[in-house]
Order: C-alpha cells, then structure tokens, then sequence
C-alpha cells in the first residue's frame, strides 16, 4: 500500500518548503508506506489564473483520494477582491478539519539572543468564530458606512477542541513521565490546560467557549490529573512573553489561537520553525504557521523546518510515531549544530542546504 | 480656578495606585490650577454592593462637573452575572472617548534581562468592534447551544481614529526633531503609522478600518511626510516581539488594540509601566493598562507609575506639557535609579515607596 498525500503549495514561499517536506518524507524510505505526492492547485495565484482560490477538483481529490495532505501558504490581497476568499480557511471548513495543533518549543540554537523556554502546544479552533465570515456592509444617508461581521462560538465547536485539548495534555503528559533520563522535560507539574478567552467583554460568547471547554474535563474522571486555568487573551499574550515556561497546553477560539500562535513563534526564535496540522476526526493536513512571505519569494531561502515539521505532525496523527520522532531529532540536531541555518535565524544557507543536512541527519 | 478631576479606583490595586497619581498631581503646585478630587465610584465591588457597576451619578458628576478623570482598574466575574457589565467600557462609550491611546517605551533599569528598544504609541479604537456588546445565545433541539456576537466597524469611527494616529505621528516627528542633543531618538526615518488589521479574513469589515484609515492620509497633504504601513494583526505581535524598534504609531481596531498593547508591555519589563488616555473631543480619562490584580491586591506592592504616566499623559491633553514632562523625566530617574522597583520589576519596594522617590525627584 502506499500513503496518498495531496500536495497544496499555493503561493509564495509554500512552493519552496513544500518539496522540502517531500524530499524528508522520501527519504523516510519504507518507515513509512511508500509516499504518492498528489499536486494540487489553490491559492490567490490560482485565482488569477483561472478565477478560483480553492478549485473543486482540489476538494474532490483530497477527499475522495488522499490519506493526508501538506499546505503551503497563500498571498491574500489587501483589499476586497470580488469573489476570492481565503483557501486555507476554506479548506478547513470543507474538510472539518476543526482544530489547528501548533506544537511550539524551543531549541538552544547557536547566535540566538533570546532563549526563552517554550514547550507549549497551541489548539487553535479550527472553523467558527470571526473565520465564519459573515459581513455586511451598508452605507448611511450621510455616505459613511457601517460593516458588521458575526462571530459565532457553539458548545458543540468548543467541546470538541476542549476534548483535544485535554487529549494533548494527557499524552504530553505520558510521554513526560516516559523520558529518558537526561531527556527530562522542565516541566514538573501537572500537566496542564489554559483557556484563552476574553469573557470579561463577551461574556456570551467567550462564556460559552469557556463553560463548554470546562465542561469537559468536568465531565468525566480522565482529566482528573490535569491542572485547568484561564487567561484573558490580552493578559495571555503578556504572559507568554514574560514567562513562557509556564504553559503546556493552551485552547483558544479561532482568531486568540491565530495571534497567540504568532506570539510563541516569535518566543522560539522564528515563524519558520512552527508547524501545524489542520486537524479532524478523519484527515489531517499539515501547514507550516508562517505566511507566503512575497519578499523572499524565489530566493531559495525560504526556511524549510516549519513545513519539515509538519509532515512530521502528519505523519505521527497517522500513527507513524517513530518515524515522525526521527524526522524531529534529524531538525533539531541541525539547529543545535547551527551550521545550517536560514536568514531569519541568523544564518546564510538555502532552503536546499538546510533539507540536505536534516536529510544526512535521518 | 482649579482642576477637576473625578477619581474612579474601582476594583483591586486601582484603588492603591490612584492615590499615587493624585499625590503626584498635588505636589506641582502652582505649576498647574489646583486640583480638585472627586471620588467617584465603579466596579465590580461596586456592583455587589449597590447593584450598580456604573451608577448613574458618576457618569453625570463626570459630565457636569469634572475636566478630566482618572480610573483604576475593573475585576470582572469569569462567568455572565446578569445586570453586570464592564463599567470601564460602559465609560469609554458614554462619554464618547473614541481613542485609547497607548504610549510604550523602554527605559533602562538596572537588574532587567531583557532590554528591547520600544518607543510606540498604540492608538486603539475605543468604541465599537466586538466592544459594542451585541450579543445573543441560542439552544438548538438537541440541547447544544450557538452563541453569536456582532463585530461593528463604522467608516467615522475607523476615519476619527486614524486622524487622531496621524495627528500624533505627526506631533512626535516634530518632537524628534526638536530634541535636544544626547536626546536624540533611535528613531532616523520619517514618522510612521502601522495599520493593524486581519482583512485577509474579514475583507469587509477590516477592509472598512484600513481603507478609512488610508483615507486620512490620502484626503490630504499635511500628512505627506508620514510613511504609511499594515501589518495583518497575528504577524503585528509577531514583528513587536522581533524588532519592537521599528515601529512608530499603530492604529488598531478595539480588540487588536486590547492585545497589541499588552504585548507592547511585555517588552519594556511590565504592565506595571504602561499608561493611556482614553479620548474623547471633549474629555479625557487616564488610565493605566494593567488589571486589578487581586493576587496583590491591599498588600501596598502595585507597580504606581503607570497610574502616575497617565496622570501626566491627562495634564499633557489638557495643555498642561512642561509639568506633564516633569513627571516623566521625575519617573524615568527612579527607573532608570533602579533603587525603587516595585516586586513587578524585581525590587522590593512598596507602591509608597515608589511614589515618594518620584515625589522626590518632581
Ligand atoms: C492566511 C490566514 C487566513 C491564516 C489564518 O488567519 O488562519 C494564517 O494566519 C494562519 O495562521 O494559518
Ligand atoms: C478590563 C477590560 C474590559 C479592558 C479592555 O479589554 O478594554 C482592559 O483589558 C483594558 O485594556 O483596558
């Protein structure tokens, strides 16, 4: 058998990475059912080929034919263009993909200033609140306008990304207490879940998000060891600056869990490190967190490490663990080495350079 | 004649650090009409006892009889409490103060590990966007629930909020250029405005705020040596954590503006810092970024300068610069001392302390 993996490069810089996760998962050679990389086309230059961000043939093929799938990143015009809509958010909602997983520690890299410790993982809610994208715009007698947008939190939504959340926390917790010795996390307590919300203004909504994720570990004794705490989004992303170390799990709506994961990217040095998966109950698709960052666009320079990490991510949500586990020690020994390392780590290799030392590193 | 000014401490340390900036206030002497107090009430304590978060009476004593105002800091319940809404929002609409402006900038103080160089004013939005409270809940049959809120951004609040960010660029390039030697900013290149928004998802609505925004400027040449810049809100906290230096002002919706500023503050060592204005055309309110912090709460440890900067920054709107500026310079000498830290800095001072050295140094 082989593993189908829709490949979604998009734009930017999600043509670069993307065949470097490929290079890593070939290489992988037969740890792993022998990967078939399906190409798949979206994205805002896609739009201005042929008029669609998201073609239906895409969706088709992902759901219909693939195992799994990696995504790139997509360019996003600044200002309302008839028609187009973000694919990434679209595909989230067309494959329920309902939880966005974005583990984010940190590695001691060589001629990094900042060292925060940072072993968190951010679960980020995947298809509602402002990402609903409902708006209306209208425009007063006078000629000014008013645009409204809806936010929209369900119990049903938020139970299940509280569920995840409380998953991750007690197997970060089991695999803590596994370590081997000198691989011992700092992390000493209970594991831990921290709820991102802002229920002191909206006390409906956030309150709803808030109960129906407390309910969850209320509802039953398998959460029993797990410490639950909860932050104001503003007060969180304060705190994550000031003390880093002390958060494991964090679940937040939809747009607290896109800022906050920017805000830990930035803690472990860079947005080109942090991966992700789009996460549902039946598929997966891996995503590194930064942007299709036009500005090194087609330089070749481009860091490789977030989109590494996410097939990595992918691989492991199949049941691949060990696999997963080697792909992540190849990317660390190379970033504590810091002989390979691209521009936004300080570094002057390519995006090739750095895959080929993670590939002799396998 | 004299000044008056309504003192609202509300809840927690907002009643400790209040004291402070009216001591302050009082040692100017002639330097300014004499202040005159008004003790007003509000809060969540406020509420438990009378059954008011925001009797009537203050917002008329507001009105009527008072020039500016100063207010402490709000607890709220975690949970919906019916009739209970957050007084310090119910202000900033009442009384029409449409911008919360937000100035971070790092000074030196000895025993800080990290040293950022920050120099910004965060102009946030104060009226509308997911503030305006709108929200409504609902049970589907099966018991499971839909929670909605309404997101509002109107071209007049979004265009008054961007002329007060420009107007303020503009008034610290003036004030770059006329610093005297050995003061000179970092800062070389022309004043900037960073537009904060996230219109990739919400075209409409952040679409309404960036182009109302860019409006201001385009309307018009006295702003033509103003760079103009956006930053999608997650990759905004992501670039302050990186390179903090390169930002001027921002001008965000309410939210982003709520989570921006407190990131801000984590760069220059504490929320215990951070100072703001709420604005209106007619009227302003100091207030200081940071909450009431219960876990210090009457222990006579609150961090008193960022009640005390917001003092000044409330002297300073009204006109009154010079003794504005004598705050300041009286604040950064203790800081920058660094004999007088409150335990939020790492010292072992007491918010009496702290305020008889700035006293002593006015
Ligand atoms: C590109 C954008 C729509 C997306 C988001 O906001 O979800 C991105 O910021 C992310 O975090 O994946
Ligand atoms: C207390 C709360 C309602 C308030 C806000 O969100 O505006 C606070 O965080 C602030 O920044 O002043």
């Amino acid at each position: 058998t082989s593993l189908k993996i829709g490949m979604i490069p998009a734009d930017g810089i999600g043509k670069e990475v993307l065949p470097a996760a490929q290079r890593v998962l070939e290489a992988l050679g037969s740890a792993i059912p022998k990967p078939e990389f399906i190409p798949l086309l979206a994205g805002w230059g896609e739009f201005n080929k042929n008029g669609k961000a998201l073609p239906e043939e895409t969706i088709r093929v992902l759901k219909e034919e693939c195992d799994s799938a990696m995504f790139g990143s997509v360019s996003s015009p600044s200002h309302k263009v008839a028609g187009y809509s973000s694919p990434i958010v679209a595909l989230r909602k067309h494959l329920d993909l309902y939880a966005n997983v974005r583990p984010v520690s940190s590695v001691p890299i060589p001629g990094q200033q900042q060292s925060f410790k940072c072993d968190m993982v951010i679960v980020r809610e995947n298809t509602e609140c402002l990402y609903i994208k409902q708006e209306t715009i209208s425009t007063n007698p006078d000629g000014s306008k008013i645009a409204l947008a809806t936010r929209q939190i369900t119990s049903r939504a938020s139970e299940r990304i509280g569920k995840m959340a409380f998953e991750i926390a007690l197997r970060r917790g089991q695999e803590r207490l596994a370590a081997p010795k000198g691989k011992e996390s700092w992390w000493k307590g209970e594991p831990k879940v921290t709820i991102v919300h802002k229920s002191n203004v909206l006390s409906v909504t956030d309150g709803l998000f808030r109960e129906s994720v407390r309910s969850i570990k209320e509802g039953t004794d398998r959460y029993a060891g797990i410490k639950m705490e909860e932050q104001l989004v503003d007060s969180m992303v304060y705190r994550m600056f000031r003390e880093p170390e002390i958060f494991d799990v964090a679940v937040a709506p939809n747009l607290y869990g896109d800022i906050i994961s920017d805000g830990a990217a930035a803690l472990v040095g860079s947005l080109g490190l942090v991966p992700s998966i789009n996460a549902g109950d039946n598929f997966v698709m891996g995503e590194p967190v930064h942007g299709s960052a036009p500005d090194i666009e087609g330089k070749n320079i481009a860091n490789p490490i977030a989109s590494i990490r996410s097939a990595a991510l992918v691989l492991s949500s199949l049941g691949y663990v060990e696999p997963a586990a080697k792909i992540n020690a190849a990317v660390d020994a190379v970033l504590m080495e810091g002989t390979y390392l691209t521009p936004d780590l300080g570094g002057k290799s390519t995006t090739t350079e750095v895959t080929d030392a993670v590939l002799k590193r396998l």
